[in-house]
């Protein structure tokens, strides 16, 4: 019997790609992509993840499943051939610690950077560069994070490939120079070169629009709020 | 050879504890405890955790590692008797879920329910109660989140089994009504009960002393900054 296997996801969610990202590179082509609108929420998507309401999900065999990292964590333990995660208890908690960076730390910095301008933008930009030289170090003698192959930590740090540069691209500043972050410019080649992932990033164009109008709208909440705190 | 084993703590860091906790379930109990002073940290926290310089480290023969939930999967994962975490995969993306939204959504909640007064806090109220549910949820049929004994969830969680009564002191207001949260009132004393969380609780009063503090710090700085915002 085949299995039921549905992932809802929206066409740009940073999150659910790192899901499709893992299937695929599982080689599991057969399941059931559900694409949400985040103003109008499926019924289904609130039933499955009542807590934070948010793509991605992962459905496998009726049991759903939500926060990404967590989800990648399962794909691994179900389909054990091609692992994300290194055998070493110590290389996986490094892998694991890492993640968890990228998700509570960089991505805020980066985030941060993205709706702010001014004085507060130029103080959030050396956060964001600080944490780009924790993962430049993480690099240093490896093409990827997990070794010659890219693995979970990859696909963990796997939005910085594309978003960086559309924030660079919205807000007209500059943030990744290559002569700095060498290791990291040419893992987000190689990482983008991967053709799991280059056939699956969304599209470029749609990207910086709705990150315009993100950047657009913090900053007319600021302004609205007494200007910039 | 003697394994090095050491642990960086405080006497209070709730996330250090669950360190100590998994140890001592897994019946290690030859390991070096350094207890830190948070205004001086010393040199070897910040050399063994330089991204967040906190507490808890694990050093393993000479491989540092930090973020307590990343560390109790490499104590699961090396010393792989008394597991921590469930053997399915699924039960095992559930138990991460929850400890995730426990770090992220219930501790965030109870500790700005705790720095706040007035309005803000009776918004912040409402918070706590509805994280709180989702967990009296979860303990349906279960005398712990792994079972019939403890295990990572339980030790994730573990914080609420007396910091949530600690809060209710130091701000004299009562959370936790045992007759709309009875699995999680039962859960809280069978928890407290096990000998090895029993016999590792930070003592009472002076965690009263330490919240009244912090509580006191965060008013003092929202009325300097022009009342509660």
């Amino acid at each position: 019997m085949a299995e039921e296997l549905k992932v809802f996801r929206t066409w740009s969610s940073p999150y659910a790609l790192r899901i499709i990202w893992a299937l695929k590179l599982k080689g599991i082509e057969e399941y059931e992509t559900i694409f949400e609108d985040i103003t109008n929420k499926s019924p289904l998507l609130l039933q499955y993840n009542p807590v934070h309401k948010k793509v991605p999900v992962l459905v496998h065999d009726g049991k759903p499943m939500s926060e990404s990292l967590v989800i990648l964590e399962y794909i691994d333990e179900t389909w054990k051939h091609n692992p994300l995660l290194p055998q070493d208890p110590y290389e996986r908690a490094t892998a694991r610690f890492w993640a968890k960076f990228g998700d509570e730390k960089l991505l805020k910095s980066v985030f941060n950077f993205l709706i702010t301008q001014g004085k507060e933008q130029e103080e959030a930009i050396p956060q964001v560069i600080e944490n780009l030289k924790y993962i430049e170090e993480q690099l240093k003698g490896n093409k990827f994070f997990g070794g010659e192959t890219i693995g979970y930590t990859d696909i963990a740090f796997g939005w910085t490939a594309n978003l960086l540069s559309v924030f660079e691209e919205v807000t007209g500043i500059k943030l990744l120079d290559e002569e700095k972050f060498p290791l990291l410019s040419a893992w987000m080649r190689n990482f983008s070169d991967v053709p799991v992932i280059k056939e699956n990033w969304p599209p470029r164009d749609k990207l910086v629009i709705k990150f315009q109008a993100t950047r657009e709208k913090y900053l007319a909440a600021a302004v609205a709020g007494g200007g910039p705190k």
